[in-house]
C-alpha cells in the first residue's frame, strides 16, 4: 500500500518521534511505500486566512467556504495545500500521529485539516436530494482509503476510561475520527493510544513499540470502526436523525453512530 | 465585571464579527469593562514550538511541558503569551467566540490554548496526594471566573441534536467546555450556539442578536453547567473514576461528569 504519515510534533527526538520511526520501519519492512508530512519540519502554516486564497480581491470579504471552493475549482489553492491533497490522493492509508494536547489535535494539525480539506475536496462534495445529503460520512473524496490515529497522551489510561474524569477516549476522539476522518470518506481504524507518555521507561517503550509494529502489520486487515454511512438508510433526510430503533442496546450520544458499541 | 472576549475569525465583516459587535455593545451598555483578544488581527502565532521557550539551549531537546513550566516560573514566556495571561487574570468572565470548524475550535484558538495555558498556569497546578490530584477540574488558576462559548455553526440544529448525525452539540463541545475551560478552574456557562450561520437572513440575524444580548445581560446570573469537581469526593484518587452510583439516571459517557443531564 501507499501510506502517508502526517506527523505533528515539534521535536523529532520526542517519544512521538521515536514511535514514528518504529512505524515507518515496520511499514517499509512490510513492503509498503511511505511518505511523510512532518508539519513542524515543513513550517506548515497553521491558520486559515486570506493568504490561502489568492483569488480574493484585496477588498473582498473573506467567506472561507466560498473562497475555498472557488480556489479549489480553479486549481488556485496555495502550493503547500495542493501538495498535501496530492499526497492524500496517492495514499491508500493515512496515519495521523500527534500528542493529545488539551483533549484534541495540536493546533498545527487542526490547521492542516482546515486548509487541506478545501470546499469541493473535504466537504461540499456530491448532490443533495431527498435520498442523499452530499457525499459525506462514509462517502466522498477519500472513500476507499484507510485512516488511523497514533496518539500519545500524558494522562493515565484509567482517566480516559468509561468512568474516568477526562471522559472516554473513544468519545474524545469522535470529533476527529467521525467528524474529520469518516466525514470525507475515510474508513477509520481503531486508534493506537499510548498513555502516560511522559513517564515511559525502557520496558514500557519496548512494549509500546511492539504493539505499534503489530498495528502496522495489520493495517490492511484490521476491522474498522463501524460508523454508520449517512446515505445508507439509517438517517432521515434532511434532518439527519438516526431512525428510531436502530441504536445498539444502551447506546446514547456518540455511540448511536456506530452499529456496535 | 471585567470581560475578556477572545475572538477567532479571520474576517471582521463576518457574521461572527457582527455578533461580536452586538456582544461588546451590550456588555458596555451594562457597565462592564471589555477587553478583546482578536487573534487574527493580532497576528497570533498558532503553533507551539521552540520559539516559545527562549530558556531552551539551542541543542536541548524540546519537552513542551517541562520547557513551559521552566519558562513560566522564570517569567520568561514570550511577551504575547504573558499579555494574554495578564488579561485572563484581569477578567471576571471570558468569552470565546469562534466558528465551529471541523467540530472544534479554529486552529488559531487551539494554539492560543496550547501557548497561553503554560505548565504552572493552565495545568501542573497544586499538590498531588491521596485526597487531591492537583488543582484542576473546578479548581486552579482561573477559579472564580466565568467562561462561555459563542459559537457559529454552518450545519442545522437538528444535525447536532441528541440523535443527529454530527453528534450532540453538548458532547462535541465537552472537550472544550470540560477539558479546556473547567480544567483550569473556570465556571462554565451554557454556550451560545447559532446554527446555519451561512444562511442567515435579516430576520434571522435580528433574532440571533436579541438572543445574544439576553445572554450578555445574564452573564453574571446564568446558572453554570454542573460539572463535577475533581477533588469534591465524587472521584477515586488516583484512578479518577466516578464513584459507583453517582451518575444521573441514564447517564453514560461525558454526561457522567455533570450532576444533572
Amino acid at each position: 500500500m501507499n501510506v502517508l504519515l502526517v506527523f505533528a510534533h515539534p521535536e523529532p527526538r520526542s517519544l512521538t518521534g521515536a514511535l514514528r520511526d518504529v512505524a515507518v520501519a515496520e511499514l517499509t519492512a512490510q513492503g509498503h511505500r511511505v511518505r511523510l508530512s512532518d508539519l513542524y519540519a515543513q513550517g506548515w502554516k497553521a491558520q486559515v486566512d486570506r493568504a490561502d486564497f489568492p483569488v480574493l480581491e484585496p477588498e473582498e470579504r473573506l467567506m472561507v467556504a466560498a473562497a475555498s471552493g472557488r480556489a479549489f475549482a480553479a486549481g488556485a489553492l496555495t502550493a503547500d495545500v495542493r501538495a498535501e491533497q496530492e499526497k492524500l490522493r496517492w495514499a491508500d492509508a493515512v496515519l495521523f500521529q500527534f500528542p493529545l494536547w488539551w483533549f484534541g489535535m495540536p493546533a498545527i494539525l487542526k490547521g492542516w485539516v482546515e486548509r487541506v480539506y478545501a470546499y469541493g475536496f473535504g466537504y461540499g462534495v456530491g448532490e443533495h436530494s431527498d435520498r442523499r445529503w452530499g457525499d459525506r460520512y462514509g462517502e466522498g473524496t477519500l472513500a476507499g482509503k484507510r485512516a488511523m490515529l497514533l496518539v500519545t497522551a500524558g494522562g493515565w489510561a484509567e482517566h480516559y476510561g468509561p468512568r474516568g474524569i477526562n471522559g472516554p477516549i473513544d468519545d474524545l476522539l469522535f470529533p476527529i475520527q467521525h467528524g474529520v476522518l469518516f466525514y470525507p470518506g475515510f474508513t477509520v481504524l481503531p486508534p493506537y493510544v499510548l498513555y502516560r507518555a511522559d513517564r515511559l521507561d525502557a520496558a514500557g517503550f519496548a512494549a509500546a513499540a511492539a504493539h505499534l509494529r503489530e498495528r502496522m502489520r495489520t493495517l490492511e486487515t484490521t476491522a474498522p470502526i463501524a460508523f454508520r454511512r449517512q446515505n445508507g438508510g439509517d438517517y432521515t433526510i434532511p434532518a439527519m436523525q438516526l431512525r428510531p430503533g436502530l441504536e445498539a442496546p444502551g447506546a446514547t450520544g456518540f455511540a448511536l453512530h456506530r452499529t456496535e458499541r
